[in-house]
């Protein structure tokens, strides 16, 4: 998400290679140096292509070839997201024994770096991307269609940090009730505009006290609101 | 919904081939002979072919061969319009100029054939089928996961139908509202229990007052049950 005050990063770090082969990964990747830039990265799809274009973006950080520590915008960040993660495809798509695999993957790039404003990317398979705006304030990659309805009803731009988080949280309870790859533990980051801070981020556990009471509140109060709409007209239903 | 007290079928009635081909077309039909039998099919996915398996199940309603009308159970009725599908997937496959394209579609079949329980299937584009439970008494075709995770949260095999119809009708809102696939008028049909009534269903349009105010209690109950949530534990977030 990015919102007027910050930006707000959700993963889950479930993955899976058929029911037989459910792992957990984590999905959400940070580059930094205080007080001058945060990039953070989030993937989904294939794993071995995303994970290879993470290590190779760590392995060249601070290099003398292009990389994420001396990109000079994001926007910048993001291309080179997308070129790294051509190069690993273009490595991997040969050969004979991927043939017929999807070894595509997606990936959010946010952040901020120096005096721009902080810019979130949605980049596609292909390598190219789309980046968010007022009217779209947030990205979904991966499973996204359970979780997509709370966010449309009540996030906006101008949604506060907290209560975006909040919304996030109760986007990837739904998601994880209905779908079995998504899973805890969530790792979520909060980065405040302009504080050029590297904040660690706190992964959230299954059985975590807070996320416990709001999925319980949460659920007992969509019962409540059910409950409380008025009774269908009888000519609906005879 | 396959139910104690009954069944509840909610189609919406949105097709496109893509975004320059959107039209309103019914995706909910019914068959039956009051006192004896009832059988509703909703169908998703490829028109012509669920066209033409409706056409043909109509047609052949009454005659000689099998139909639905002789069917002795609501599985022979299921097989037969299973049958009746790779029928018309065999006719049409075949044509060169399809090639490609996708003609498949699935279906659900509900109702109740003289003394037999009211019984849910739900077809695959193959033409089998599996059939509700206790512990599954729904079945969703077309664009399922955003209409999923309230269904799943408030949705029993004791549900009342008024309840279930609402529940029904808050899925279809958050659908809509999320994918641009999904549309008004929504066909409506409830079925008490051993009735064997043939009831003719209810269409719900834009603008229907009834839905239009539950639209905004839920989407107005969510934020506001959003707002009560307590505050996202500052380790979380910095």
């Amino acid at each position: 998400m990015n919102l007027a005050d910050g930006l707000v990063f959700v993963s889950d770090s479930r993955t899976n290679a058929g029911v037989d082969h459910i792992a957990t990964f984590r999905k959400l990747h940070l580059f930094g140096v205080p007080g001058e830039r945060l990039i953070v990265l989030q993937s989904a799809g294939n794993l071995a292509t995303s994970q290879s274009v993470v290590s190779l973006l760590r392995q060249r950080w601070g290099s003398e070839q292009a990389n994420l520590h001396n990109a000079a915008t994001l926007f910048d960040a993001a291309g080179l997201v997308g070129a790294t993660l051509r190069e690993v495809l273009q490595r991997d798509q040969g050969a004979t024994l991927c043939q017929g695999l999807d070894l595509g993957c997606s990936f959010l790039v946010g952040g901020q770096i120096g005096h721009e404003t902080p810019r979130l990317f949605n980049l596609y398979p292909q390598g190219n991307f789309i980046e968010s705006s007022l009217d779209t304030p947030y990205f979904q990659i991966g499973e996204s269609k359970y979780g997509k309805p709370i966010l449309d009803r009540a996030l906006h731009h101008a949604t506060p940090l907290e209560q975006a988080l909040r919304c996030a949280l109760i986007s990837f309870d739904s998601t994880i009730r209905s779908n079995l790859s998504v899973g805890m533990p969530l790792d979520v980051l909060v980065y405040r505009r302009n504080s050029l801070a590297v904040p660690q981020g706190f992964r959230i556990h299954d059985g975590d006290p807070y996320f416990e009471r709001i999925r319980a509140q949460w659920g007992g109060g969509l019962r409540q609101l059910l409950g409380e709409l008025p009774d269908v007209p009888g000519q609906y239903w005879d």
